[in-house]
């Protein structure tokens, strides 16, 4: 399972004071302790970039490219701000992402097929709304997979996003075990083994007590993990989820097995 | 998922000391204390019972009984004292329980009819070897569905244990790939959603790192809850491996989430 770190988000004070400055110099910094913490992919959320989104794009995939070869997913749902940052990106790039919002399907999902770049696509139906059970979400991924083919997108290129539900929702729980089904189903609905990522920091979205939080991030990460998923949203500071992610890694994946690999915060 | 504890164990010096002067004290006692610590069944394992079979099982099933209504996994391939325990026990029962080996098909399986007692069947070949992958797992699963019915057993009776494979064997993650797999394939088999079990102290089995071990077995335990175990042998008193047991519970099962159900030790 690959760590896309979350980290580099508009919502922190100083990527988003990098930004405005146009300095490169935190953005790297930021990347580095990425990488160092066990990042093997970037998100870039610059939010959803009202004023100068070409330009704002283009600056944050450079400062990033300058400083990591890892690939970089591209998280904004404005698509002249993704065309100038597939433009730009030397990384390999996924598109983070498209879903089957008509405006979407038209605006997004072809810069796929135009930059030859990953896609990710959410499990959401036409009005952006979460299904809650197993059939509605496979029902969803059907659409995604007809939707990308007429847009003569390879499905090998789809990365299907099922949506993490916070703990909060009043159907949280019953959509997460949706999740964690779906996961294991999508390979028979693709007929290959479609890649899957999540975003784990919706999970404990909203107030309650961080160690907690934590707690319940790194065992929803053991599940995803042991349902297969492929690539995971973190906060890559975490360091119990990291370390879970370790172990999980460490128990399903190595062919030979040893104490010394694995982490315990 | 109900956790049992697999503390009553005969390695256990006050268990072994406690049978050998028939005192239920203790015994009592441990009981007590697994229950507090969250325990929903309680598995009796008295060894081999070379000497005295009947008398030692009778025995533990009377003191635990004596201290707990809770379900009791009658844990030991000695048939007589099998049916010397279920005779005795006032508690739900489980034989825990049988394999495709011919003797054991023999003389263990058909307690479950006589006693109309749940059994667990564990996923071993004929000469209890670990099959290897899901196939081999699903062809074992049919066996065992197979030899209930032959035996007069209702399918229903059955509690299948894919057998967690310790880490340190040469196929240990490859086999725990397959055991997380199968837990999901098995209600298709036997066309009902058949009650599973597995046993979570096997996993770190040798020498290694306690607190990493503790580490692995609570990320494994919520891998297993993620993919819909029923039951958990552990060690009851391991608590950051209770902790990862209540939050998969409140993660995928609760109606309503609150964070003070959550332990985060």
């Amino acid at each position: 399972m690959i760590l896309v770190a979350d980290n580099l988000h508009i919502v922190s004070p100083p990527v988003e004071q990098a930004i405005r400055s146009r300095d490169p110099g935190p953005i790297r910094d930021l990347v580095r302790r990425c990488v160092a913490a066990g990042a093997g992919a970037i998100d870039i959320n610059p939010g959803p970039l009202k004023k100068g989104p070409e330009e704002t794009m283009t600056f944050l995939v450079e400062a990033v490219g300058s400083e990591t070869d890892l690939p970089l997913l591209l998280d904004t749902t404005n698509p002249s701000a993704l065309a100038a940052g597939l433009s730009a990106c030397r990384n390999p790039a996924v598109i983070n992402g498209f879903s089957l919002e008509p405006h979407k399907v038209e605006t997004i999902l072809p810069l796929a097929k135009t930059f030859d770049a990953d896609i990710v696509g959410f499990l959401l139906d036409s009005r952006s709304r979460v299904p809650v059970d197993t059939d509605d979400c496979m029902a969803v991924a059907g659409e995604l997979l007809d939707a990308a083919t007429r847009a003569g997108v390879d499905p090998a290129r789809l990365i299907i996003d099922p949506v993490v539900a916070p703990l909060m929702w009043e159907n949280g729980a019953r959509h997460n075990r949706a999740v964690i089904s779906v996961i294991g189903m999508l390979a028979d609905l693709f007929g290959f083994p479609v890649r899957t990522i999540a975003g784990l920091s919706n999970l404990t979205t909203g107030p309650g007590p961080r160690q907690k939080k934590r707690v319940a991030e790194a065992a929803f990460l053991a599940m995803l993990a042991g349902a297969g998923l492929s690539m995971v949203l973190v906060n890559i500071f975490h360091d119990r989820t990291v370390a879970s992610a370790g172990v999980c890694h460490h128990l399903l994946q190595s062919d030979i097995f040893s104490w010394e690999e694995i982490e315990a915060p």
